[in-house]
């Protein structure tokens, strides 16, 4: 696939200017713009600047609202509701995450909780932007169910995004991003595209037993981590991102892709602690740096693949890619371009 | 196996009267026994009042201090680090939750972080007494290392237990306690005694590679859930519980059964977050009442096993242990009696 590599500030001009073209404001733009771009700098394509012309064909067919004002209303000194308004989800994601560093500032730790939202990207940049000011952070949100709860035979429960994350003053931070289910439903459809079977351990057909077979798992749902354990982490986060935060959730998620037209009610939730107060910034790196040193002088059972720290090959793209510049897919920022064009 | 029958407040009685034969106060002894009472009223005997003769065989060589004086100190509204002394894990575990609570009442979201503890017994006491409290909660610890890093051949995690809770004001809370191995060494101990191969998912050799041979698994590493994200998930509970807490993480975390002689060092967190002032309780108990019904609506793929919330049969077994008393082992029951009998 040819691609293109520029300048991460060129790539997010770029991605801002296309987001404009849907008459959102220009610092809305730049906000959003700011997140997907750290996610193809992370080397998480699939929720970088790509996903600019989805957002901008959900605002026109009416299924996110460019004019959104996100408000976020403190409650209590450590914590904040964020109405979402239907923005797109980084908007969001960006407001809630001020706010919880707002309270965290006040109060040693704060949270904030967001409904009326839409997919927030990745969970890295956020997790990135809180450690980069000093503050550990947990971080989630909701999702469209693919999940059927363990036992179950109809999927009821969303792949939820759950991120940690704990800063490093004079190195690299430890970021952990996952998602709750075994594999992705793209790895299934590859898989049947390509006639290979998937582990038993991935999805079950549509009476809700483990299957081999990537058709019947198409046509059945996604398997929850570790079964039972990631079921539950799945519920608990739905239970803080989706219901505490006043959100859709479980089924009442209204699909992207079933229903673009209709606004998500996505709730997130972001948790962060102001590690300055706990800690020196010498002493706590001190301590990480001490950390990761232990993990990596664990010999690995195969010499090509070394021990790593959650969130290190996502920094060495972040710092490669700072240097060298972003590279993508031509196709992705060809799309940029023309929506740019289009509109003068 | 033959077992007694008694009311919750009488194994309190007895757990926290054997409990005081090492000469801690009765308070102390009191909140311990509390705890412990709780984990075998949810089925959670692994965890119960069996732990005393332990803790007091502990105590007696000098890896306990049963004269601990737990102390809070509060560096921000919301923000409390907590010293156990070396006391007893479940003393501290209370000392740290109350301290959170405060946080929370004050700011909407507390924290405590506990360093120079123990291990503090099952998540879901805390987690259960929080909820009682209109607390929604995150809980975890560090322990003793038994985990490899993914592709590791070392044991350098631990497997932590993460807790999550949500309360329902007018009915069950929703709580899960989870570790992060996907099998606990007890069950491949049990199939080495039984001559049973173990699925393949659950350790590895020495070398770092899968085994179904469970006296191998015996001399290789536990495997965290889910590969990676259970690795994850282990990393970012001991920074959080040990590293930023100020107490020992990873391998630095004294082993109870190598070295019982000596201070663990076990770090714990305790997040809270006050649900009285985001909902009204009325109407959180109709949201956590839909939500549990929607899980409960969806159809088992056997149906000998129907979709459960987490912590519902723990909160079956409370309610019917509150009602009918709770069952133990006799010679657990017995070993209680005659360590008070001893004293006399």
């Amino acid at each position: 696939m040819p691609t293109t590599t520029l300048p991460a500030s060129e790539l997010t001009s770029l991605a801002a200017s296309a987001l404009t073209t849907c008459g959102m404001s220009a610092a809305a733009a730049d906000t959003i713009a700011e997140v997907l771009v750290t996610a193809d700098m992370f080397g998480i394509h699939t929720h970088g600047v790509l996903r600019v012309p989805q957002y901008l064909d959900r605002a026109n067919i009416g299924g996110i609202n460019p004019h959104a004002e996100v408000r976020a209303t403190r409650i209590a000194p450590a914590l904040a509701l964020v109405d979402g308004d239907n923005g797109v989800g980084p908007l969001v994601g960006s407001a809630a995450l001020d706010a919880a560093m707002e309270g965290a500032r006040t109060a040693g730790i704060g949270a904030a909780f967001a409904r009326h939202s839409n997919h927030f990207g990745p969970v890295m940049p956020y997790l990135f932007k809180a450690a980069s000011e000093g503050f550990a952070a947990i971080i989630a949100s909701n999702a469209t169910t693919t999940i059927a709860p363990s036992g179950g035979k109809a999927t009821r429960v969303g792949n939820n995004p759950l991120g940690w994350g704990m800063p490093n003053p004079s190195g690299d931070p430890i970021l952990l991003d996952i998602a709750l289910s075994v594999a992705a439903r793209a790895k299934i459809r590859a898989a049947a595209a390509e006639g290979r079977p998937i582990p038993d351990t991935w999805a079950t057909d549509s009476s809700g037993h483990p299957t081999i077979d990537p058709h019947a798992a198409l046509d059945g749902f996604l398997q929850p981590i570790a079964g039972h354990k990631g079921y539950g982490l799945a519920v608990m986060v739905d239970l803080f991102a989706g219901l505490l935060s006043g959100a859709a959730y479980l089924d009442k998620v209204s699909s992207w892709n079933l229903a673009p037209e209709r606004a998500q009610n996505l709730g997130h939730f972001f948790i962060l602690v102001d590690t300055k107060l706990m800690a020196d910034s010498s002493d706590l790196s001190a301590r990480v740096d001490d950390f990761a040193a232990r993990l990596h002088s664990v010999p690995a059972a195969d010499p090509a693949n070394p021990v790593r720290l959650p969130g290190q090959l996502e920094m060495a793209r972040y710092h490669e890619q700072t240097r060298e510049g972003v590279t993508l897919d031509r196709q992705d920022v060809r799309a940029l371009e023309e929506l740019v064009k289009a509109r003068v």
